[in-house]
């Protein structure tokens, strides 16, 4: 897999940002489907469909949501709060409701946020049917005592929870999963930048040749990843590893979270990438709250899956609010985060285990073409010849050339490329992973 | 096991030092029994009895010790040195003396301490048959060069070692040891300090109803310690762990010195008690020199027993002196040790090993009325929610509670209460520690 | 082995200094068969020899190597570069040429090193034929344009590589492999240093009566480990640890490279002896360049090898270069490398795995005379009798006493000495290491 960095297709962002930013997702409904079929002309999404009622490990999918409009209006007829203007105005799964109230029944079911009072937050009742409206605190201040005509035209109902699923084939079935939620209206860090990162980086994958399967997962969150996990059991053993991507769009640097195992290979990975590329980053232990690695981290899967971000969630005051808009997410985000998913993955596509086929005493590296002699050589040349040694005296089985290059404090690509010219002249071979000690 | 703070005795510690204080005890005698009967006022100790001559593991049961009076009398007949006025004053295990004879010939036989000129040291010679006194060296610089009668009325013959021992039963059989010598006369750090501190602390458990068993022991240092292994070796297996009570009255701060395992629960547990509770502490590795921690880390036993103290042995200027006398030691002290100890006997008492019993993804805790939606929680509500899933994450067989709580940075009994509502709920049961990875 | 500091034969190395130093050694010839003549007018080193073409596990032994002559002179007929004055002016293994070229001709084969104008290079070619001289670039500035006459009265033809082997049996097969290279003409830290040390440290050795066997070699570099090798590969299993020594005269504080293992029995030693022994040093961790190291610490040999040196190679300007002569190495430097050697070797010889055989509870001390009763110990005996039960406590089987004196931070020393006495009274007994856990 070779990707130039000039392919990174920098105005693609902007367009799907563009198309999918007014859609009304939730966990379930149209908006999923509109938002899949969006996505379907960039990459070839399969769009899986779990029924209502059918079981997901330990869940149970809910009823399918969708709404048409909801709105407050005052006893003068005007809409004081509008699904119309935006889609946050309505906690995600309200139950129906047409009804005219005093300001006092409605408030219990009116929810702003008073430290930021321009804002509208976000709220969702997935698992407990309830209904409300979300708006800016200065907008709930001006509320004036009186009747109001209440409407949230929503259908709640027996459906399906949908889902997409894109496998790129490698050379080889062993897999690397790339997850991210789809969930969310209308809020750009939360959650379209994961969605077009991922499209984005699905795109470029496909074009590429890799050696390993890519599997791309457009899942809402949480119900979405255990129905997938249910009806993957049997075929996670051909994980190797995987990313969760969410919140990759703020101008914050990039945090990596770490799998539950801590030190597995997607681990050591991004922490290379992140150390030798990032000027700054941050990496944090696996915790058990957070996206979809929750799921795949829960102690009987304990899948080597970790969660790349820019700033964590809630450590942002725009998180969850309406001011997750287009000008909070910056396209150099994106794009550096779509740059560590590559090289991640380039990462991950090199790090072989190799063994040394002459591992008593050094091999003759001069009857090979492999050294140079007489001290004429340049810097690179001698860390090349150095990486060989280091190659050499390090692929006894229990070593990839990560280790090596950690060991040696030699670049992993003058690593890589003193393994490569190694590999050609037949002094080591590389072994698969799971034969490694 | 609940005590409530005000439940700490606070007056109970004065009276017992008081009757404690004046009777001359040593590792065998009637010393020895007159402080058993008088803790057996307070708690239901058995007085158990090893013949001289007994093997002790490689040691061998010495012959009982009593003593009636001793002096020495100078040629006007005053008593220089005076048993009655201190029983520091005669080298514990001293055989019976009755002879005249010069300044010269008594000096080798007597003991001071020129750099604290006015204190009595305490010395011991029980393996090896002699006699002495000691006196502070301000004393024995006045004594004039004439004939002095010297007089120890004692005896040294075949008799019994005893000890106390008292087993509180818990709910099971798995027991919790705490040891306390109750061979040195007079001083009060060392060792009134420990026998009034596992007195009162019996008591109280006494009073609850503790989960595991609680055995203690007032014993002779070192011989009482290896004739009580020898005697129950077969029981061992049972011991959890343990800690040994020493010097715990001084103005010093809590010093907890490590099992030989280092690791075990009692290190874990009470590391985590100094670092949560006390402003000051010290925690120290294991080595094999102190108290009777010595022989229950000896190779072969190996068990996982501490040692807590305060200020360590031979690192204050009242050790082993007449300086180590009521006024050395701190009511505050005393009390902080009492309650160091119930703090760590109730985090073993909850600190579990549990099983999660849907470890495929999260279950679902709003069905189980475990969640709290739509983000109306307090904040402690938060960290027990936060807490709940860090104990499902990480309940599989290979992290107790404490784990957990490290894992989390959360408080301990916030870890735990999540745990007693998950096991309520049926999602999650604990496991014997024996069967944890 | 006892070894009195006075018997340091502080003289002898000046003199196996003056006789080597003109000797032009490779790694094959005459040069390398007068040198370990020489040697062994000071110990009874075998010559062994082995034939070129012979396999050298990977590599084949090349042909032999001599020179009598070699010389450039000017159209004038004087020698502008002369062998006789250096023999660093000929590249090692050059090829026979006798020839008239002019000036451009001639520079292709021409060293010098421009950054030090007055330096001669030192340069080899063994594995590629060719040939050249090596010069001041002072020197090589003064060539005028001209014709030049060129020989080089050399011989490369089939012959034998010579070592130099010498074992020294101790009272257990078991063996300490020293080895140093002397493959480098002329210079003195790189490699007189190494060869003089090695032979004086064989002498006094071979004087004592050691517990473990110790070999020598004095190989030629890289080829000569590798035929040693080849021969020897059913022999390794009796090497306990080895020393490669190289570069131990400059003025530079001593520097370890730890073996590939990192922490075997020569790592640990080592960093004890330097820790407690030299104000200045450094210790490092392995890496596959270097010196023979390279060669006994390949992944299918592993040994337990580490590499003593000082400055280490290519860190100081001297290094292959005519400035290595005998005004850059520091006697002191010799001396005290041949003391950490042989403090290295002490350590090694004493440091047993010991068993308690009393390991429940502790022995008793006192009735073994072990134990001074009444506090009148000197303070060197309170140390003894703390180590006493440092080593009691620890001789489980799973601690040298290397172990023990870094656990208990008693000198190595004085844990020795309490072992001998333990030992003496039937408390502990020696096993071999291979039954240790």
């Amino acid at each position: 897999m070779e990707i130039p960095p000039s392919t990174l297709p920098d105005n693609r962002f902007s367009a799907l940002i563009t198309d999918l930013l007014p859609i009304c997702r939730s966990i379930t409904g149209s908006g999923v489907t509109r938002t899949l079929e969006r996505l379907q002309q960039e990459i070839p999404i399969l769009i899986r469909e779990v029924p209502s009622g059918a079981p997901a490990l330990d869940w149970t999918v809910p009823n399918e949501w969708n709404i048409r409009d909801a709105w407050v209006k005052n006893s003068r007829g005007e809409r004081v709060i509008d699904f119309k203007k935006s889609n946050l105005h309505v906690v995600s799964y309200s139950t129906p409701v047409n009804a005219t109230m005093t300001l006092d029944e409605l408030k219990p079911h009116l929810f702003s946020l008073p430290a930021q009072p321009t804002a509208i937050p976000y709220r969702t009742s997935y698992y407990n049917e309830s209904w409300g409206f979300c708006l800016s605190h200065e907008d709930l201040l001006k509320l004036e005592i009186g009747n109001y005509e209440v409407v949230i035209d929503s259908e709640l109902k027996p459906g399906f929870l949908r889902y997409g699923e894109l496998l790129i084939k490698g050379e080889v079935e062993e897999e690397i999963l790339i997850t991210t939620h789809l969930c969310h209206p209308t809020m750009c860090n939360d959650n379209l930048s994961g969605l077009t990162v991922a499209t984005l980086l699905a795109k470029m994958i496909a074009e590429s040749s890799p050696h390993f399967s890519y599997r791309f997962l457009f899942i809402p969150g949480t119900i979405g990843s255990l129905a997938w996990l249910a009806a993957n059991e049997d075929h996670l053993g051909k994980i190797k590893c995987g990313l969760v991507l969410t919140g990759v769009g703020d101008p914050g640097s990039p945090t990596y979270k770490k799998s539950r195992r801590a030190d597995s290979v997607i681990d050591r990975v991004m922490e290379y990438v992140l150390k030798s590329g990032s000027p700054k980053f941050e990496i944090r232990n696996f915790s058990p709250f957070g996206y979809d690695e929750r799921q795949f981290c829960s102690p009987a899967f304990d899948l080597p899956v970790g969660c790349l971000m820019r700033t964590p969630h809630g450590e942002y005051p725009e998180y969850h609010t309406s001011l997750d808009n287009p000008d909070f997410i910056k396209l150099e985000s994106l794009q550096d985060t779509l740059r560590i998913c590559l090289r991640c993955f380039e990462l991950l596509e090199n790090n072989r285990f190799y063994l040394n086929l002459f591992p008593k005493g050094e091999p003759q590296l001069g009857k090979r073409g492999l050294y140079q002699a007489m001290g004429q050589q340049t810097k690179d040349r001698q860390s090349l010849q150095l990486a060989m040694l280091w190659v050499l005296n390090y692929s006894d089985g229990g070593h990839d050339l990560l280790d090596i290059s950690l060991k040696s404090s030699l670049p992993f690509d003058i690593v890589t490329a003193a393994a490569k010219l190694l590999e050609e002249c037949k002094v080591i071979r590389p072994i698969p992973s799971a034969h490694a000690m």
